[in-house]
């Protein structure tokens, strides 16, 4: 069995966000399939997140998406968290769903609608502020479908403003991080489609605002090692939303597709500088359209936790020498050495050994926890995206 | 202006089928932004879509979706179409909006659950025995979205099987035509996601099962004129659903992503012999999510006729002579030449001469038209997809 | 460690044909690099390629490449191979580096030149039956760089003809194998872009004449193995071309890129009944820029062959149980228990009882070939790709 | 015919610099295929980038690659394009043929390898200094074909090290341009892939450290007037490497494959003040492998003057208004409106009163010149990329 021994402190600092809205339903523009005992309020997908975090001891945070997690009382919804062993975290805004927004929100030519979107925005860190959240998320859908739709420009120099108006309102320990993404909703131009883009707009903004890199908001064969080891150079890496894609922004369990680009990513966050640090927020973003989401929120972070433990295997000493050599099958060899070890039985040591289940997916699935939901959770409508 | 005497017959015999859908609400995963006046029953959209017909002459007929488009008596609807002067045509069936598809239709390892699904296409069967419809065309959403979900061999099988037994339905006349796509809504893999499956597909069955080619259902850097010229050459070409797209399977009107395309097609079309061909149906299959849908099918339809009537004024002797000559840069100016001819004007007085009006789009907006049906159309709401 | 009693017999069956051109030097349009001890000619390239054998177990013949191997006698290359402990295996014809066929090859509108390039490869045939060799490969650089440039159609047809004059020149025990690329050298359209059009055009000409699938050959996010499936069910799957690619067709050793991506279409390989199938030919097609070409294609042997072992590894039985029961998750945990098995130790063990070495790259290293190459091979000029 | 008067002085500013290398072989990893008449030194080159500018007036300098076009005296050549009527123009730096760059050259890790890379790029500034050169163009062909062959952050760093020490080299009017490109040579990752790499680097540097986009080097699907776009608001876009592509870095003629998109950059290029601007340099990238080249270049100016003319033609207050008023099919309609206008013989009439011939393609070929070369040229190798 591989020896963790060397990583064991380095695993225990992990800690990955959980998304609400992946424990609501889900689906794509032709359907959202329902899920049997699926959440249908704030209040019921925090307790499945807790499940989460009791079976793995991995996600000790819930993220939040306003207005789907609207609720009376924050500080209520903060006392269920911390009641069911979690904390609420990043408060992510939606400017997509209003009527107001067809045609653009924080990028709008119409003054009146960005400033809806900006005092959206500035309803959301009141939110923080009621949560004790740092990090405000920033995802756009804006843009355009056909040439000559909008002013890409104008619409530019209109996200900066925008964006600058909120900035001012965070306060000294809460953190602005914007997230790019190459389409979809808009199929022409994207307002903010690359991590360039995201770099440049937060960088004028100041020292909190960061870029949130989701991993798949790519165009086909971009490098997104390449681009944490430049972010983390930047010190602008702010916060990962992790999923894995085939095509485009599938939003599958991240590792599902391609295990061994999460195993480089992670190899990059950890050489950059970005694991266990403060500042690199590790998140999932993911649809479980199909599978049933709370063993598809444990799957996915036991993902990153292998793939995690992979990446902090490599013997970075024969790694060097290789690379200084420039023996390409050698460095190569070291690096695929650590990718290819089987780290799941030390794993499920690793976990028993802090009071953990070995195997959590058979524990949650043991626990009854499944059935009960599917039983109680009859009726209701969530609102969530699409569901 | 340019002299389109030589190509006058060609151009009269131009039709291009409407979707009924295309006059519904659409849009992506994250919303369906709504649209005043937008039709709310088959009956209405029929209604819109004749206003194309009316001020194009171009689209005599217009595509059912089964069930959105399901009525009381499809002899009545044939007879509204007629009455607004146009008809009913290609039926398409509809297996991915019910949860008993979640994981597959005709592709499904539970019999119950394929016997569903072809039953579905034998009623759409009936559909076009009392619409008088030819074509029953058959896009699928069945596939995957993790390695290991399901057989992707066995599923191919099955699939093979259910269209067997559905092809042995058709009356004499009738055809079926099976569409293909890369992805989407399945991420993992699709049960008909390229050319070489629908044609393996639809060859086995028999003379009367074609291809039906999607122009955004490819991936990234296809050369789908290349597509074109192979199913004519192997006589499977049935049907184009046409859009356009600069990403994925956008849904973006013909022609407005990368007209140059555009006009490639349809060149290799003229040159197959699929143009004013009865087997091979033009359709449109578009989403127009922020657009008007009643002027965005005008200016799809008129996209097509401008690039059609481009590639019809090909200069073939002087290609010819200069392939011939292996000349790169002449074989591609004469191609260039009739591409870029502005052949605007022209058609608008060709038009003129058959009783039309020379600018479709500013005839349909001055009918008052859409005045009315956004003041009469309040209320209700569509079987449509996602709407 | 894994225990591989029950898939053994199917490991000692494995055979992976080395392409001579591997051990030639290779690079990109910008440069080809050389590297010390490289082969200069066709019987150091298959004293190299014995050396992956003599170490691996796993790759006894050698496919040549007409014009770059040839020789004044292919018996005595033969032998040369046979002393070597090697055979000789598939012929690869090239019509992509004469003057002559600038503008295509087989299907050039100048009969000249559609004759000697049929010619070619009827001398292929002809060392075929001096060597004794089953396949002629046919990889065609044949296509356009411009629209207009020649007619797509006319070349396909002129290839369908020129494809029926060579197989009918092969003998009872031969086949031809058509390989298709997405792209390049060709830019605007390449004459055997799909595996729809090679299936097409092998399935015109008869039984003898199969598809070769080259997996790094195809658009970007296209399912491989889904092709590997869907030509498995049409019988017309005669061999893969290994390697790997993250862009284009980079052409990196197999599994370096996406090792899962290798162990899915090995995966289907087997369920579809083509492994260890003397039908399906597994061959790597591999360009070693900068490392290492006798342990880069130790690397690539043994890469195919841990992927191998974990597809045979998968729990069909409860595969099948957890897809008969759409349990999404359960069957994507079978699958991956396979992927995610550390088969390197026991593969170890297992090729330490048949007398090879535990570590082949380790006793390659050790065996002072390596150094006895790079002091004996100087001066000289190798007929190669580029070289 | 086209009323071009609003917009005459606008087109008569216009200047595209021509890459010398485009007048030698070129071709892919493949072939390098010759032409008859094709030059073969650096004099010869520049006679030939002459005619383009003779019969076009659209390209009054000549872009030289270093090593390519060293020459004894400088002086010379400058004076040799004087006579000829053109003036030698950006200096691009060539480190990607040396067997040293095998591993990369500014990135090296190897200090003895970064400075000979360096010192290469100082002698660049001489050549500048001798010509009257403005800018000293850097695409590197740095990067790994492997993960883990070197540190994707290590090599960043070095970078910034290493083009601060060019930088500092430079004279107070010069500049240095750095291009990003996707993929190619370097197949897993490459050290400047994308814009925000070039930017980042660029910022560092100084003002006088621009970026250089090449219309090749992006992954496929991006929307590169954005990027145009974006650079000008950040004042960061030094010059264009213009060319088209279907697949990869194809180095077509630009306009080819995409000729709407040329028309759209042009369109954000003039929006965003950087048509006619010194600071933005219009150059050509381009490979001729199968055309002939200099009537190549002159068909590659003439498209980009055409696209030129229709995006100077696009009706700003109509646009406008019809974004105001989110008319996205009006909106859309202004601007097809301006591409969809023949220009062509407004334009050979504009030539004409120019003392330009109105068809500079024709004009070039009955002048002799390619008669004359084809006939004088025999014999010679040039230096150039694999010619």
């Amino acid at each position: 069995m591989t020896d963790l021994s060397a990583i064991s402190d380095a695993l225990a600092a992990q800690a990955i966000e959980l998304p609400s809205w992946a424990f609501g339903n889900s689906g794509t523009r032709f359907r959202v399939f329902g899920t049997p005992g699926t959440a249908r309020d704030p209040y019921e997908k925090v307790s499945d997140a807790a499940q989460v975090h009791r079976f793995t001891g991995l996600a000790p945070t819930v993220a939040l998406h306003i207005p789907w997690d609207e609720v009376d009382s924050y500080a209520d919804l903060a006392r269920h968290a911390e009641e069911n062993g979690v904390r609420l975290g990043t408060v992510n805004s939606n400017t997509f769903q209003d009527d107001d927004y067809k045609f653009g929100s924080l990028t709008h030519s119409d003054p009146r609608i960005r400033r809806k979107a900006i005092d959206h925005h500035l309803r959301c860190v009141d939110v923080m502020d009621a949560t004790g959240s740092r990090d405000l998320k920033i995802w756009l859908a804006d843009g355009t479908n056909y040439p000559g739709q909008d002013s890409i420009r104008a619409r530019q120099d209109r996200l900066a403003e925008s964006l600058a108006t909120i900035y001012a309102r965070l306060g000294e320990d809460q953190r602005l991080v914007l997230e790019y993404k190459f389409f979809e909703p808009a199929f022409y131009h994207t307002d903010v489609p690359d991590w360039g883009t995201s770099y440049v707009q937060t960088a004028a903004l100041g020292d909190r605002a960061m870029v949130c890199l989701d991993t798949g908001h790519h165009a086909p064969g971009t490098n997104i090692e390449f681009i944490v080891a430049q972010l983390l150079r930047l010190g602008k890496l702010g916060s990962f939303d992790f999923n894995s894609r085939f095509y485009a922004d599938d939003d599958l369990i991240v590792g599902a597709a391609d295990p061994f680009q999460l195993f480089r990513i992670l190899f990059e966050v950890i050489q950059g500088g970005g694991y266990a640090n403060p500042d690199v927020a590790f998140m999932l973003d993911q649809c479980h359209n199909l599978e049933a989401k709370i063993p598809g929120q444990i799957r996915s972070v036991l993902n990153v936790q292998e793939a995690t433990a992979k990446a902090l295997l490599v013997d970075l000493d024969a790694l060097r020498a290789a690379q200084e050599a420039h023996d390409v099958l050698a460095a190569n060899a070291v690096f695929m050495d650590a990718y290819n070890t089987d780290v799941r039985g030390a794993l499920a040591a690793w976990r028993e050994e802090r009071g953990l289940p070995g195997d959590p997916m058979a524990a949650y699935l043991a626990s009854g926890y499944q059935d009960t939901i599917e039983a109680d959770r009859v009726g209701g409508t969530a609102a969530s995206w699409g569901a």
